[in-house]
């Protein structure tokens, strides 16, 4: 294995959700902005935008909807947005047409340039000897976000951030052997559930030694699960009126 | 501004599309897989994997797929999956349903775990000194690319990635000011087209000098552009039809 810092830093990510109770700087904003602006963007249309959420009341109504304590709890919490406002007033401008922004095309195009920075943005917060955590969360009742951030139409939260001094120390979660993962040139068809009885042991055994610990359990379990049969009780099946009602995806 | 080793390597980005004639070692490979392997994941159900093609065929089928003629040629070629085939065999070994497998939620969350992976990769492989570039050009024609790589239901490849040592040393391109892309607590509704005049400016000024120029272009003018009127003249309009034909988004 090749080791340098950046590497050694990828293969020790933990997500951090206990931070101490400090804000990040100015300094510390703009260069996890600029780590941002700088990801690779498709056909340079730099389709996204962050929402670094502040107001208290935004933040419990945020928490409220991910249903997580520590969402806008101590650290600076981002949402990171597709966002075609903005080449949209562009073409309004230039006396265009929308042209192709409606399509589910351009949505995954620009949910791709998202969601790329907003693991850029993670790396560059650890790079800094913060931590962080990706909040998929946000969505568990999209359309009420979308209310809680007074989003216009051709905007869209696809992930939430929140970064911070870490006020925990988690053990690393062990990951599916690379041979699972990782094929060359055909896909591995012949998966069997039972080829993971060794990374079970493992998953289990993670869980067992984990200081904060509620349950003990392996990786085909929870995969079995309750969680995967019918979800949390959320609103997330309304995703695609979500989407739908912000102006994308028209063409599905 | 702060600056690190990674940080400095962040601020630095350029998409890399010309390689020398080297292929990665093994060594390189499993370093890459394993940045990859370590990128968060939603509800740690690890539903993303990559495809290592190196069969010429296939390269140049993906080749003629994306129209990019460095697709495919020197450099290492992957393939990231959506890959929720692993996870619908372990519930079905455990006698259980689908669940949740065939919703857009879940095809949200799988792609969210594919794309945070590709950049994972893409920042590992640049501190080892590599370059590279994310295709989302290999989703211009997303049926024949399934036929090309053969791949099963319950699997959708979201993104290329084309790796290697370096053979251009390309400009800097000039992102967008942080101030029209990162907001305080509210969307800023009141941007307008003419707010970007200075940044049109540069963004001009790097085609101007780029050593292998094609055009000299401004940002805005690229947006009110042909390419966002109608396309390509591609099959991209065909996304939903390929992501419902993998099995997903059954809901939407």
């Amino acid at each position: 294995m090749i080791h340098n810092q950046t590497l050694d830093q990828q293969f020790n990510h933990r997500s951090i959700r206990a931070f101490k109770p400090h804000s990040l700087t100015k300094e510390q904003l703009t260069t996890l902005y600029t780590a941002a602006s700088h990801t690779s963007t498709s056909n340079f249309w730099q389709q996204f935008s962050i929402i670094h959420v502040t107001d208290p009341e935004k933040r419990a109504a945020i928490r409220k909807i991910s249903k997580q304590p520590y969402v806008g709890a101590n650290g600076d919490l981002f949402i990171f947005l597709v966002d075609m406002y903005r080449n949209q007033k562009i073409r309004q401008a230039a006396g265009k047409d929308d042209g192709l922004l409606h399509t589910t095309d351009l949505f995954q195009q620009a949910s791709e340039d998202a969601i790329l920075a907003v693991q850029n943005t993670l790396t560059a917060a650890e790079s800094m000897g913060l931590g962080g955590v990706i909040l998929g969360s946000i969505k568990n009742d999209p359309l009420k976000l979308i209310q809680v951030l007074n989003l216009p139409k051709m905007t869209f939260p696809i992930l939430g951030l929140q970064v911070g001094v870490p006020d925990q120390k988690p053990q690393l979660k062990p990951r599916l052997p690379l041979q699972f993962i990782a094929f060359d040139n055909e896909y591995h068809r012949d998966f069997q559930a039972s080829d993971l009885a060794d990374y079970d042991k493992e998953v289990a055994q993670y869980y067992d030694l984990r200081d904060t610990n509620k349950r003990i359990d392996s990786f085909t379990h929870q995969i079995a699960g309750e969680k995967l049969d019918k979800g949390d009780n959320n609103h997330r099946d309304q995703l695609p009126d979500a989407i739908r009602q912000q102006g994308f995806s028209q063409d599905w």
